[in-house]
């Protein structure tokens, strides 16, 4: 890990830098850090060190996934363009109930940290249950990823008495704190299927563990009817008179906001994860984005599970997100090319936990992509709007994260990706019933 | 051409078909029309017979871009995430009056085909000037394509007087009519910029040549006011008014219609091209696509060209059809997968000058393509709904045009990509004043 690897002729892009690219460039890799930035004629090779030539490439940030339900690839497919309480109750539910597993839970979410890497991403945020499943499974991918234990207040996957929630939570975190890659975390499921006690102790169990507390907010506009034995606000005013709201606690969805809940989020600093593919797929909803931004609420971006989606591209999901709210508000010049491809990297990366990626600058983690451009739907390439726009994930080359060359011309280095989608097609011919 | 083709060891999926796949099929090509579609299990291969080994990759229909600018490749990023007049005010006219040329449009028409083909599009409805170039870079490409030459009442690229609009098409089609893969067609740009008497003569002109008509009709909100001059009512009771809506009329976005307008669509067997990412990207709105199939109006599906997308796969276009239709009327049950693989295939292939293309069935044209099944984003394969929320572009393996292999191995056998690209790099350079 502490060879150094150098980047040569690559254009070279980083979020945030003047328009321009480095055109002709090199990027140096060393103990998981970017060591040195610059022009290919201010760079002289010493013998013994690695090098790998983009030929033309463009070097970019890694990509930064900040929700999704990595396990549930296995219901990629399996119930789709149902109305929600059909898709929840007759399909997910029970196939969750039948068919969540540990060996479930390792090697869907292997699967899905191969559809990951090959498309770009270089930190996942993952909430599910037998999380210690998925974070073995990530560390063996070489992703950097927050994995949030699920906290609901029904019987779930591994932990069959919900009053052993926060205690099963509070054992994940322990032990895997500081280990590898990996930020452990709690995931709350929502403010309607946990009580006002377990959201209090799950965010006890974060605040005193230093750990980020993720939950889905607002996603539905039911969400509030289910609510109202309990409250008669907003569900973000209801997190808030609970304490939940402050700067390590990051809300997913959150769709169904009004001015005073994006209010009260500025506020608390909290920070919000649009799925713009799931609430399109799902009909939940269009997230007041351009709202949120306006009043200073850091905006990352998630694909949410495969159930949902259905996959794990989020060069698509920055496409879907620039189209979605600029046809919602019949404004072609909102959520711009730049404000998604920032979301994407150096706002997700900056979430708290998220290993501070998302630049390509000395100094800063060294995750990394390299985008084919010889292609004939990246040609002319005049702007990064390209990336947004025309773009997909198998048009990444090669992945480094944390210095480690984890893709290398479309070959995951870590893993065998084939047996792990042999594993998979194993549990699914279960789920099909063949 | 007369040379049999069969793919074997190929799941085969036709739209139209019960749910199920033949898993493991072979189909056979010769005469550029499908002569035999069955199990592995009784295929008996002749010596003398190409086979070619789809290796338990997918077989579909190849789907059908229904609205293309191709030529417009040029401007793919050129300029994004601006105010409507100010992109077409400011950038793309003063594009298109300074850089199209015979040349241009050869080129990147070619490009054009390279990325279509590559996303596993057999048939392209393009609309541009200088369509006679389109035309040849669309015949040595091996797509199959509807031409039309556009119509405007402004000085356009080949048609320095407008008044020679209408003579200048005529020509168009009497050189392409019954030639190679292409139907020739008429373009007039839009209700706003053609007279009543350039628009009455051009379907006139399609008429008396027994060719397709098409034209943006309602694309946006202001389009109503710019008629307000010469017509009170709608932009499509107007064309209805002038005796062009037909069942040899083709529609293009459509996103104004009010209940009277469909129902003049429907009873005047006029058909529709949405286009999904382009009306997001330039904000136009959302065409009312549930009610126009619920009114029986015939719906295909375009990209329209990489200035406003940007980029023409219809993988991406199906997956943002279906999920914008979802959000948009809050019913996740709406505009579902297969209904979206339809309007992408035999709907789109089935419109006037379309060549009949879209299922895998004997008899039927041989325009198919093979998906490449074996990565981690299309596992698992439970149903076609992969195709439309997981699959992309970059997933086509090989594609049949007419019974020709026009693509194998991802490679494009019929023409050398890397020459068009680097033409079409040349020419980008002056665009970008480099």
């Amino acid at each position: 890990m502490s060879c150094e690897i150098t980047i040569i002729n690559a254009k070279i892009f980083a979020p945030g830098a003047p328009d321009g690219f480095t055109e002709n460039g090199f990027v140096s890799l060393n103990g998981g850090r970017i060591t040195a930035v610059g022009e290919m004629k201010n760079f002289f090779p010493l013998p013994d060190k690695k090098l790998i030539d983009a030929a033309g490439g463009l070097v970019m940030p890694g990509l930064v996934n900040a929700h999704n339900h990595a396990a549930m690839t296995l219901f990629r497919g399996m119930a789709d363009d149902l109305p929600l309480m059909t898709w929840l109750q007759e399909y997910i539910f029970p196939a969750e109930a039948r068919f969540v597993s540990p060996e479930m839970v390792y090697w869907c979410s292997k699967l899905a940290a191969a559809e990951m890497i090959m498309s770009g991403t270089t930190t996942v945020a993952d909430a599910y249950f037998y999380e210690e499943e998925a974070a073995k499974a990530f560390v063996e991918s070489g992703i950097r990823a927050v994995a949030a234990q699920g906290v609901i207040d029904f019987p779930a996957p591994g932990v069959p008495d919900p009053a052993e929630n926060i205690k099963v939570a509070a054992d994940f975190i322990e032990r895997w704190k500081g280990k590898d890659l990996i930020c452990p975390a709690v995931f709350a499921h929502s403010p309607y299927t946990c009580s006002a006690k377990t959201l209090k102790s799950a965010k006890a169990l974060c605040r005193s563990a230093n750990v980020p507390f993720f939950i889905h907010l607002a996603e539905t506009r039911i969400e509030q009817d289910l609510l109202a034995d309990r409250w008669q606000g907003s569900p973000t005013a209801y997190l808030h008179s609970l304490d939940l709201l402050d700067p390590d606690t990051i809300c997913v969805h959150s769709v169904w906001l009004d001015k005073n809940d994006i209010d009260l989020l500025a506020s608390c600093g909290s920070a919000i994860v649009t799925c713009p593919q799931s609430n399109m797929k799902l009909a939940s909803g269009v997230a007041p984005v351009t709202d949120l931004l306006a009043a200073g609420v850091p905006v990352a971006l998630g694909t949410d599970g495969c159930a949902s989606n259905n996959d794990l591209d989020l060069f698509g999901e920055m496409d879907s997100c620039a189209k979605l709210h600029k046809v919602r508000n019949l404004d072609p010049s909102i959520v711009g090319a730049r404000e998604v491809l920032h979301m994407a990297t150096s706002q997700g990366g900056n979430l708290p936990g998220f290993g501070g990626t998302g630049s390509v600058a000395v100094g800063m983690p060294a995750d990394i992509i390299i985008i084919d451009l010889h292609q004939p739907h990246l040609c002319p390439f005049y702007s990064i709007d390209s990336l947004v726009y025309a773009a997909g994930g198998g048009d990444v080359s090669s992945v480094f994260i944390n210095g480690q060359v984890v893709m290398h011309d479309r070959q995951i280095l870590t893993f065998d990706v084939v047996e792990t989608m042999e594993m998979v097609a194993k549990l699914a011919r279960r789920v099909c019933g063949v």
